[in-house]
């Protein structure tokens, strides 16, 4: 016999742009939302009785409705979604929402560029009716040190050809969450705090090993912002390697690298307070 | 003060051909694998020690050392994988392989077409040194009904524009991840089984939700293959809208279709034994 | 001073899905329609005069209102297309009018999965209110022979590391284009019969070079399709390298290969009757 | 009969990348560089014979070797790359430079983080064994006005659908080449001045279509640039749509806007001296 287990569905990927044009210097929020919705769902699934769905369409259009009202820090208009959904319905009983921000750079009053690098800002709430978490983070925030990193002292074994190295390129691209103690904060200033130290613990991190780095980085960023209580890493070692060009009758002292696609490393881990 | 939680290293995406020629007629197997180490690693998180660190190039080499005795089923070169690692070397407690499987159909002796439609089969083996886990699925599988299809019923607000419709498209893109009680089965016919199960139900169902159809192929995996413990699915629902021929004085009885990108609806959930 | 040179604008990638319903057993069709259009249309670029533009909107909503007639052939489709906005606004003198069809496999009456391995066939429409041009092609198949390629006595300099093969894994993308002589032939055979000899010549060439089986290839769709006057092709050579298992004591006589992303060759060449 | 057309091959996208550490501050220099040569290459294609032939290899071999001499300015980079080819091969008679650059943004003396959202600086070079042709451009820079645009008196038939506006979203990703009128002057600063007229000609045109915009941007490069002879550009309509929120009782003053994914416009065009 077969019974239905967890469970969830929503409206993922909604495409949301908000101005404000209160002044002739517009303001502009760009944000992608996925919303995912579970409860007492057992019998759309067993007999497709649709009387507990909302559907995603609706969710869609709630999304563009509470936009309308303006949208202040990301993860308060995501808090404000996740609370309608599971307040406002009875068969809904947990939402979760996640929301990614793209950044742009103003370039004149009502002009636009997008900025930073395809880096990401991520939030995500989770709402069960009782209790609000609320998540922050960002995504693909590529660092690179050009030096004060190298790998040693590592386990050999029959199938091990890498050389050791003191001194290599040390590449990322940066995903990173982190955990609010509260739903009610200043989220605008603790990102920018979170978002600073992540890139600070990089750059001053002289790292033994990627893992290391990660470590430097939770730590950093805990110390910078007392209402994170854990912060979770997701590091690809984006490889740089020397390219040696001896055959050519070149030295190649760390100036020259083929940045190499696949396969990469990969550091995980959470630090916690 | 902060504190090392969760955690785990390893090297992702290393792209493996494996080819048999033996015969004149050879045979293929493409795959890409990707590692993911934990145990006891604290120090080189805290300060950079990597004496319990078995590099991931290393990871890398034994992938391609181990592809030389053969790759006989997807499902059993990651459980020698996963076992290597756990068993050989002391610090490391836990090991998680994931496969995806490219097709090649035939087109000659030596001679190979990629096939499937961009469906890719997945494996993944969880092993901790005592137990292993294998599950098997599949990813991007693309299935269209054009017709019993249909979705009412369904909770209306105040945001609620969608019209009810008693026919639609249903159209799906299926990642799907079934359990096995075991270890040791023949992973290839309950593959092809599983996998025939998930387009019989997509097909077979007259679907009133795409809950509904999730549910009948989780059963219907469930009841093909009794090694299969659970299935967990993920089912974008891509939308495919009735175009409004009106203004052109052109009637469409489902007939001509928008496929769109973004949103989407995407139902998961999982079925049980 | 400046003046304007070329220029055309149109509408991109509009994904319709035309079904047909005459009978239980459905036909499907799904298309992605780009359109570009050309002709007087100074104005609008040196005073944004929009009289002489026919909105990239109204070439969409063109698309959708043609599929409802039915789509044959793609390449008929794109015709009336191409003609229709030519023949139908005299300010418009050229259509350019691409098409990508995404193949589906009947898996049920009215049931489909998406076939062929990310291939997907295209056609092209030139037309400038006199003469219609129609070439058709495919790009994504991708192909691979296990042996019977070899590459040896090229140039060797002083930045040469390569060494000569007798024996190597050969694959590649296939992206090619053909020209018809005609806009009024039987397409979908012509199609046909051009995409076997396209994977024949591959599969049957012992190859030199990727540059021979190039030519192999455009040689053998003139042959097979008399309409055909040209046949241009882009090839990337997708390396696979044998991987040095030596340092683990393991020989590998072309069995295990790493399969590359970047760099990669890139073979480029038009083949004309 | 076959007879073989124009033809080129060479490696694509090889990765490197250039550190210089002559001083505690380090600089970098990212480029993926694809290289394509033609010439005596006949026989090649026709026997499989090699001895006319470069390997794509070794052209990647070249690529790193020559960035060890540094990488000045990426236009005389590729040109260096260029005339190497041509100049010391006889059968290659000519050689065409792709060069994109990933820009980087200094975070300490030796860190960095990778910026400027996803925009990408490209250059060109062609060299025909007698004259150099460099162009220049950049792609992927998206720009957005969130009013003065306008589209309105365009064409109308029994197609429109689409209501005249006085006030939208104008979005666009510039895709933008300019022609330079000598191989040997300071590109760094051309590029400089050629991308700050493009992002101030946006902005500062009141749009009433996106052709118009695309001419005011050629203009304002020649005008910005005096060696620039002339400017191709590729302006995708991003559009924004005002999201409908009447039937929820809200207005929607310019204010709530869906980013859609496809269809979308798609203007091109040259402008020339």
């Amino acid at each position: 016999m077969a019974r239905l287990d967890v469970n969830q569905y929503g409206k993922a990927e909604t495409r949301v742009v908000r101005l404000c044009r209160d002044t002739p210097r517009h303001e502009i929020r760009d944000l992608n939302v996925s919303i995912a919705l579970s409860g007492d769902l057992t019998d759309v699934h067993l007999s497709g009785d649709n009387s507990h769905v909302v559907p995603t369409d609706t969710q869609k259009n709630t999304v563009y409705a509470f936009a309308r009202a303006g949208i202040d820090q990301v993860e308060t208009f995501g808090l404000r979604l996740a609370r309608h959904f599971v307040d406002e319905f009875d068969p809904i009983h947990g939402a979760s929402v996640d929301l990614d921000e793209y950044a742009w750079q103003r370039v004149g009053d009502h002009s636009f560029s997008r900025g930073s690098g395809g880096e990401t800002r991520t939030a995500h709430i989770g709402y069960d009716g009782d209790v609000a978490t609320v998540s922050a983070g960002l995504k693909d925030l590529l660092l690179l040190n050009s030096t004060d990193s190298e790998f040693t002292g590592y386990i050999k074994d029959r199938y091990t050809t890498l050389p050791e190295t003191k001194d290599r390129i040390l590449a990322t691209a940066v995903s990173a969450t982190w955990v609010y103690a509260s739903d009610d904060l200043d989220f605008t200033r603790a990102f920018a705090d979170a978002r600073g130290a992540v890139i600070a613990a990089f750059a001053d991190t002289y790292s033994l090993s990627l893992q290391q780095t990660l470590y430097s980085i939770g730590e950093r960023v805990l110390s910078a912002v007392p209402e994170v209580t854990e912060v979770s890493l997701s590091l690809p070692n984006k490889h740089h390697f020397v390219y040696d060009l001896s055959p050519f009758g070149l030295d190649n002292p760390g100036l020259v690298f083929n940045a190499a696609d696949r396969p990469y490393g990969l550091i995980e881990g959470t630090v916690k307070r």
